[in-house]
């Protein structure tokens, strides 16, 4: 493996562990334990899993992969708080969600080349991109990635009470 | 810019822009604000700063670039849960600590090559790395990224309040 697909290969991994580990997490709670608040005052667990899930869904088009699988996602969990609305979905309809958008972005993360993965990212113009190539798609996934963590570090303070 | 060194460029600054968000929260806090737990029963602020900072000086000799700084964090944030230990360092001191490794940290960084990055850390023998050549410095950077991410979510949970 040359360079570039060893470091690429590094960062898919990277991904692939903290879906994983946030799958289990959130896979072995019941939909009244998916109620619970991550700490008193804070989201509930059902709140961040699907923040996640419309996060993650919303790299499709971004990077350039596709549209939109789940756009109704994000009213309810990017654009407002937890709280603000009284019927949130299901556990086991965020299951069936989180796993079909992350089974399409495995897909398609798979079939990206290294210098794909350092070509700019949607939300940024051709023009912008030749001062700033940073913000390609390679740093999109590795900031995702620590999204995940970030919340999944929270969502572990409730798993373990 | 190559492609080789655009990756890396993305991934250090992932890790720079955690750095840096971990230390403007922990900076802010008075030393009875680091007293306080993240969530009830859970670490304590003091504890996660310094389980990341002796996380981060032990990168040093993981990924090869120079002896440790300040191996006695081990004991009291590493080897032993929060609460194991009457006294811990004052937030003044590990404040120093900390920038103290992470500016060893980036200088080191910014010294290595694409090919240093996707070379075998110290913890993997070279049979190992035959097979598993994924076991480089490279993911090594991106999962301490990630595990800063997950302690700064849970750091960020105490700020709020």
């Amino acid at each position: 493996m040359n360079t570039e697909a060893s470091l690429i290969d590094s960062a898919l991994r990277g991904w692939k562990a903290n879906v994983d580990r946030t799958t289990k997490l959130f896979d072995a709670l019941t939909e009244e334990q998916l109620l619970e608040q991550v700490a008193p005052g804070k989201n509930r667990l059902i709140y961040l899993w699907g923040h996640l899930a419309a996060s993650s869904d919303a790299l499709l088009p971004l990077l350039g992969l596709g549209p939109r699988l789940h756009p109704e996602l994000d009213s309810i969990f990017i654009s407002n708080p937890d709280g603000h609305f009284q019927n949130l979905p299901t556990g086991a309809h965020l299951k069936r969600i989180w796993n079909e958008i992350n089974d399409a972005l495995w897909t398609a993360f798979s079939n990206l080349s290294s210098s794909d993965w350092a070509q700019r990212h949607t939300a940024v113009s051709e023009e912008d991109f030749k001062l700033e190539p940073h913000r390609n798609r390679f740093t999109i996934l590795l900031g995702r990635t620590a999204h995940l963590a970030y919340h999944f570090g929270q969502a572990k303070l409730a798993q373990q009470r």
